[in-house]
């Protein structure tokens, strides 16, 4: 039984030597190694990173995630950390360099020979989610005129250096270096050598621009069950392909995001690998929004004070419906955050949410209404006690299901992260919402309350 | 310009012979089909399946997700849909017949031949999220002693239905149809026609078992940059490939499941398309659960109701305090819940939980307390109303991220799913919490309030 354990890492670290580190590290898979360098400090981090040979650092790196690594990295002197990231794949790079901060990558870079470094700054540029950013940059190119023979030459010649290129598909050009034809590997067994590429090329073969979303990959991918997309520039030149299992992962990442969004953290991304003051601003910055749109919402109670202080007993309830009608709403925002994602609805579709959701807040406010009403009407014996609170949460639910059903789709159509938005406005406007109701109806039948 | 809207499909569809049905949906992507189908009632969508032939309706319904191809086909005659079923791909007919009631897909295997239908029943025993759910079942195997012309031969015979298999491995078995070696398409090229496939396989493949877990190959795909795995059963014979793309694509539905069920849709899944009965009761199935959890928490401030008499003012902070401490508690409950599912960290770490999130809790808790308070001070001009509710806010805060850490971790390890669980239960202690906070410290100096 080998001892995987951080406790054993941080034994073999704490050594001058580090003796059996590299051993300790290739007994590992790549999650329990990124689970294993989460436990130590961030001076025993340095450390591992320093001890290792660069190619054994960078491979080390490359099973981390962009975040993880980002980190381990920042913490080394530029001129270490550019020799590692130069080992790593070039698609990573670009992952783990847009999650350092824009001082530390400028550092890195400056330590890089000057057209290695312009073309990370040239990736970089790309946005994140899109095809020039998901794109990995190396492919196998010839021109239209070449033959079969010279192409199979070549790619026996360079084995050594395509083989980490994921070849699937060879991409072809015209003397403008414009796209003008693919070819499958294994076309080029069954054509004579002499022949050019252009006569046993596929034409028009499909591509897709740098600037195409996330959600216009995965539209191409769930078409064409293709091994890679090429990506071209504005001038139609090849600039890189685009893997299928990159956009799986970028939209895995994506729904990931939007969970973390939705529950309040900014950025969707925090690792307890993080230093404790970043983590606590992140959520904090969060935190202190909601805090004022909580005193609006209070304000509503504020303002019927007096009938609160006849109807003491309304007090319980008003946590509830705040807490009932946050809820409805909630289940409302997540299904229409999916369709969304999923793109079985658009942003202009608002009249179609709000017609499949009015009923549903009906029927649950309905539902929900009574069954506090009963409970409500139990507890105290006052069966207007039961009206009052039964109604504002039926009347509530139903406004928080279509409110929290549109939202999204609001949000999104007025360019505003619905992940990040929805939930804090929607609390607060059923909250404010459902005081009023609670509070107003009890002042309107105030002598029966008490 | 070609019209594709849902309109124009429902005019087709209201036709007798519906004319120009086929070319209609042959013009749309599999995104566009999904969403304008998602537009239909019932009858049309019957109508949409039972109007083209059999072929073209199981390329309809592959374009769609599972629990919307499983809608549409259960309104069907078991007769009609088990053709449609048989003619789309292996994986597809699983990740459909998954969604469908128990008693329709019984129906439909019951117009099947006994053969199909009992290999589609081994499929279907096998959990969704491991290897055996997740895989492929066609592949290409050989024997040991087959030669390299054989199998060239039979690849070629057999040209057209393999093309379906996303073949890019050959799999060896011995003479008890165990897996013993695997090969690269391109391997048999360069070996004469002679040659026993024994002689040029790579033995001892790596393959994984049919009850593996999502995560174990989600872990085995970023170890190993292969095209698929082999997965073999407790025999060690040969049973299905899973492919990266399906792990991807797996690991991606659950986080939107984990997101759906966070936000309280019970199952993970709710489509705008379903029925509003079945829409409406999953919904409130755990909304009703809420209420009563809410009532618990409730019954904190009756138990006060006196104190709150005393001080009505206090009634305005009750349930701000209470959806502030849950918003602080939820994000550590989000973060918890991605270090699980990337397994960053493991259910039995919840000390480590506890010691990263303790102080956090605390920063956070001061600075939001010191908030509240400064507000409740400034509002109402008594300083002792803001040490009141600033004090419970700060304690409060500070217990839920605690609590919210911790509690995906003990909801894992008692095998309670922590993404339904784990914020009704948060919100519900933090809030009886919350509210004792700032009623017993009011009571405590009950005479500085009033």
């Amino acid at each position: 039984m080998i001892d995987k354990s951080p406790e054993k890492l941080k034994t073999i670290l704490a050594e001058t030597e580090s003796v059996g580190l590299k051993e300790f590290i290739s007994n590992l898979s790549p999650l329990e190694l990124a689970h294993t360098i989460s436990r130590l400090s961030l001076h025993e981090q340095n450390k591992l990173l320093t001890t290792l040979n660069t190619p054994d650092a960078a491979a080390v790196i490359e099973c981390l995630t962009g975040a993880q690594a980002a980190n381990l990295i920042s913490g080394l002197p530029p001129a270490e950390s550019s020799k590692i990231i130069y080992k790593i794949s070039s698609r990573k790079q670009i992952v783990i360099l847009r999650k350092m901060a824009e001082r530390d990558v400028k550092a890195i870079l400056e330590q890089m020979t000057p057209v290695v470094a312009e073309n990370i700054r040239k990736l970089l540029k790309y946005d994140p989610d899109t095809a020039g950013g998901l794109m990995v940059p190396e492919f196998v190119a010839y021109e239209e005129q070449d033959h079969v023979s010279q192409v199979l030459n070549d790619l026996q010649v360079n084995r050594d250096k395509y083989k980490n290129y994921n070849v699937q598909y060879l991409y072809v050009k015209n003397e403008n270096g414009k796209l003008t034809g693919v070819l499958r590997l294994h076309d080029l067994f069954f054509h004579p050598g002499g022949m050019n590429l252009k006569d046993i090329m596929i034409t028009q073969p499909h591509c897709i621009k740098a600037t195409a979303s996330l959600g216009k990959l995965r539209e191409f991918f769930s078409e064409h069950k293709f091994f890679g997309v090429p990506v071209i520039d504005s001038e139609k030149k090849l600039v890189g392909v685009v893997l299928p299992q990159t956009v799986e992962k970028a939209s895995q990442k994506q729904s990931e995001r939007q969970f973390l969004e939705f529950s309040g953290i900014i950025g969707g991304d925090e690792f307890r690998t993080m230093p404790l003051i970043s983590r606590s601003r992140r959520r904090l910055s969060w935190l202190s929004i909601n805090i004022f749109l909580n005193v609006c919402a209070a304000s509503v109670i504020a303002y019927y004070q007096d009938t609160l202080s006849a109807v003491i007993i309304l007090a319980v309830f008003l946590p509830m419906i705040s807490d009932m009608s946050g809820c409805s709403g909630n289940q409302a925002v997540a299904v229409s955050m999916r369709e969304l994602t999923l793109g079985l609805i658009r942003s202009k579709e608002i009249l179609r949410v709000v017609s499949k959701e009015v009923w549903l807040g009906l029927i649950n406010g309905l539902a929900l209404g009574i069954l506090l009403g009963l409970i409500a009407f139990i507890w105290k014996g006052n069966p207007y006690l039961g009206l009052v609170v039964g109604c504002a949460l039926m009347v509530n639910t139903a406004i928080s299901v279509v409110l929290g059903g549109c939202l999204p789709l609001i949000l999104k159509s007025v360019k505003l992260d619905p992940a990040l938005v929805s939930s804090p406005i929607l609390t607060t406007i059923t909250d404010m919402c459902g005081f009023f109701l609670v509070l107003s109806f009890a002042s309107i039948i105030l002598s029966k309350l008490t």
